[in-house]
């Protein structure tokens, strides 16, 4: 194993639920070692939450994170950005400006204006930006993708992803619900926080984007600034037709994160609450639970039968970045990047408009 | 128990589905004596399986079916219609009008001004026009409705319908395709055939139609004349919200039919591939798999343990229409009926407008 | 279809559980009609449920019924036996005596000196001699069987049957539990009553019978006479090993019938409450989903999609009887018969003996 | 987050499985730092194992490591041992010895009187000794104990345990199976690998252990010198039974680890292969399947819906050793230590002692 690389972390401070899985992804394998950190706004805060974790150096702003770590010898390589969706734009620019390689949670903005910024600042940089879209780094999916890929389902016809949770079933008041409510930090509500997810997975297993999609965004819950359900409807150029329905109002659901995927020869179909199972249906009706002696893309850390999970599958993602930023690209093109985010950003713009004109038809990405 | 009822059947033949599975349904608890059968429009056919099937009687053409049956003194009491979609009106008014009682399969007709003619027979006549609608009469499906009815689900937010099978996925040349995908004899394609057993299970359990409708139908196989595919948006005038997804190549899928309530308070799901189970989620995330010891339909036949399945649902219709013939109508507002096929006739056509329209939202029964 | 055989049945009256199954199952496929009974022992009682039932000749005494039916040009050409265990010998006796083919519920009788009795009439009669052991008329258990004679698991290692009921978890007092917890009316617990189907599942599809059995029986309930809880380990001759494990007080379960099997290069797994399955397990850990698509014993009445269940497998039973009654013996050696009721016995036997001699390993039928 | 703890380790070099396990195990919460290490007892593989994973300080000799780390100030507070179960009683003592806790895998020991050797030097040592049996560390687990623990079982009645395993179904070759089947290295075939799991599994949820046992082992690949499927009964003092089937024959199955408890009110389920869920079925027979929402142990990283799995769990044992070696046993009664290994070795000497001697009904740790 190589030196640990060290890592910067833009938010994440004391209750914060992302900053803690991304630090759990990053030690997992030994990789990175968490040394600096702007984990809050609050100065105080950021170094009382630096401290609890260990992390020598502790800044108050980011930009300043961003300079600082930029001149040191022995400076971060790498920035974890956990902020709320609206300062993902320009915590992100301000280190790839500053030639640091960043690793952003996702969705990638609070809005479309950001998301071009970024685009460009990732452009110019000479460094790297990847996205956390953990989803597609379980190794089943990757499976999946491979399978899509050397034809196991013929030609694509139908496409369902569905991402259900109901933990915004009631009016809930709490870090968590607090910015993902807020039109002005999310900019957007279940789609955003959710639908990019379901989103990006049938864009990472099928290698297809929808064209157009017509969708109905509802508020279900009194008083809610956000769409907390979202049922839209695909269409691809390559007549293949598509669901994505997403809820944060799916009362009882904790985490009903699945893809279903039908063509011509086959179905595939995968399933988070069952992630260590990868289902094929073939035209025989005989359906085949593939498990990890399937896997061909050595995502594994144990042996057939003990189960891996989510945060697995998040440090598959760090694992592959560490890698790339070590100078080994084989396995960039299964990191989502800036890629990903234009396509999700462009997701939710044409959900919003399409819903605001009650369904039409709308063009992703025109 | 009581004699068993004259039963008639038409349509039914040698080589056809649906006849067989309403002669299993009606034996199943002997209610019924099969005596008399127009069972082909061939007149030495329909003797041919007449005879194979021990009916007593057998006509050449219904309308003469009809006349002699309500003239003899033990003539049929009930007439099962199993012919293709395009005769179950003609054929039900006959009897009908005979003041004999009707037990159609759906969906109720194949084309709107049918349906209409349809009900105003059922309006004149004095006998009773059963359709059947077999799903709803599952065991736990009656439990469901009744759960929802008694509040345990609070405000109803959310519906998902789905029923998926695959035998259509090629180009499929038998008895049972031929009619369902030539437009004349059907009406409609899938949404015919399965769309309507979702509607109306969705109907029948939330105890709410749908206001209006966006509908995307596709035709995925090359040649085929009818829908193949139906993905379909839903809006309630209580400010719920639905979808249902119906497709007959969805490659692999036997018999995916499926519904998923999600309200204020708690969740239910039930699916046919695990029938024996209704799965109550409360707004603790914890599920309750309520198994037939939580029935108050009072619906099986045998002890717990011993899983029943489609004929027996099927037969359920078969005796509760029994006893309503037999003049106990405790069971009558279970028993799907023209209200039922009227409003899958209506949610067909506005499926088909909407689609036509691109998916315009389109009311339904307008 | 031909002429129904008529059909003759003792026991089954009012408030009895396996009469009624026995009933529905002879109706399902209209081969048989019931006309004439000794429903109980007490004439009036058995007039009542005669009627009840629209069967034409009630008999008070099932000696005079065998003698009756056998000199009626039309009697019956088969009697079912849905008495408690005791009776199961005595009435067969008088019918096979008469000449009349019986159908009698499992276990084959009470006592071991029954059994021999039994064995020897069904030797000396022209009639046939069915047991119904049901659940090895599911499809997919046929299915299984063919693929264990196939060869699909390599050479067996390990066989495990379970059937864990709750039912009797408690002091239950109603006409179910008193016969069978009753020694002098059903001869064993929970061994006799659900026992002998395990028994016979795993040697119908594996087609070995156990050597030898080390048992340990529990009465787990305060008074209770018989066994409750058995858990007994299995040898083969052929070197593979097994466990079989029934209860009637696991609380809780309601029908947990299943049974796994191991060989050199393959599993199976069938499992009651799911019983539209078989897994196929290969070296390659990958399970394959195996539906009524892979039924090749045609044991089906409906098309894939639609769930069958406890009562079709047990009209599979009737429908194979009704096949050979009529001359056809094609299917002759799946139906259950007197071989194997002596195995279930000399299992019963060997597992009281076992549990007597705290687990010593005792030969089966030695 | 204190400071790392020092953290060293003996066995575990390069193509070992449970070393890597640990490491991650340890790396997980970042509350050990891992500087020494005596990898391989050959030196120079040992330093370059060690200088692979980047730590500080390799021994090539585990009594030199000992005697050193415990002189330094800065010397480890913790060693783990991951090496073959022969060695795990003289490294665990030279380190118990040397005044520094031990981190060890199980089972125990390869003998019993190497047990006893290490029992001995636990007694006398200031320092303390922790088994990792991982299982009973997955959060429903212990929640499992908490819930039997409060009665909602009632009197318990029943216990069934197993885990199967399918890896060693062929003459595998490799440095897994070299030392497993090797007896002089392991001590006991499958009852050690995976039997001590299940029952320690079973004693830690149930808070019971059995008194004495009926055992049939089986070594059912040809060659093999140790069992590989071990099928044996169990006896409580409080007139529950139980059953045990462990093997590694179960060709097909990755990591068939589950545990069912029936008592007088109610039952619980829990298999490792859908860890995050806890089945609990009531006398009613209605099932909850209880997730993380239930968990009063507080050992979710993550939200309700992230599926954990079994690193999470290893994690948890090396998270509450933290807790424990920094001086809060809040958690201690929870993590297995010389009790457990203790039992498990009884388990071991008792289960080859009645299976030597025809399955006889034997004392455990008599």
């Amino acid at each position: 194993m190589s030196k640990p690389i060290p890592l910067g972390m833009v938010g994440g401070g004391d209750g914060a639920f992302i900053g803690a899985i991304h630090r759990i992804a990053a030690r997992m394998d030994g990789d990175y070692q968490l040394v600096a950190g702007a984990l809050s706004s609050d100065a105080e805060k950021a170094q009382k939450s630096a401290d609890a974790l260990g992390i020598e150096r502790s800044y108050a702003d980011y930009h300043e994170m961003a300079q600082a770590e930029a001149a040191r010898p022995d400076g971060i390589q790498a920035v974890s950005v956990v902020t709320p969706n609206h300062l993902h734009a320009p915590v992100s620019i301000a280190f790839l400006d500053a030639g640091i390689n960043v690793i952003c949670d996702k969705p990638l903005t609070a809005t479309q204006e950001d998301a071009k910024k970024l685009a460009e600042a990732v452009k110019r940089s000479k460094a790297r930006f990847f996205l956390t879209h953990n989803y597609c780094a379980h190794p089943l999916v990757r499976e999946a993708r491979a399978m899509v890929a050397e034809g196991a389902l013929g030609k694509l016809r139908l496409v369902q992803a569905e991402y259900l949770q109901g933990w915004l079933s009631g009016d809930v008041q709490n870090k968590q619900a607090g910015w993902r409510t807020d039109p002005a930090q999310s900019g957007a509500g279940a789609i955003g926080d959710i639908g990019t997810h379901a989103w990006q997975l049938a864009e990472f297993v099928t290698g297809q984007t929808p064209s157009s999609l017509s969708a109905d965004l509802s508020s279900m819950v009194d008083g809610r600034r956000v769409d907390d359900d979202a049922r839209i409807s695909l269409r691809y150029d390559s007549g293949a037709k598509g669901g994505l329905w997403v809820s944060q109002v799916a009362v009882g659901q904790e985490g009903g994160l699945s893809l279903r995927l039908f063509g011509t020869e086959g179905a595939l179909e995968w399933r988070l609450q069952d992630a260590e199972a990868l289902i094929f249906t073939g035209k025989d009706n005989q359906s085949q639970r593939l498990t990890r002696a399937r896997d061909r893309s050595q995502s594994y850390r144990t042996p057939p039968g003990h189960p891996e999970g989510y945060l697995e599958a998040f440090a598959n993602l760090y694992k592959d970045i560490a890698e790339v930023i070590r100078g080994d690209e084989t396995h960039l093109d299964r990191i989502p990047g800036i890629r990903d985010g234009l396509s999700g950003m462009a997701f939710i713009a044409a959900a919003q408009e399409s819903s605001t004109q009650d369904g039409a038809w709308t063009r992703v990405g025109a």
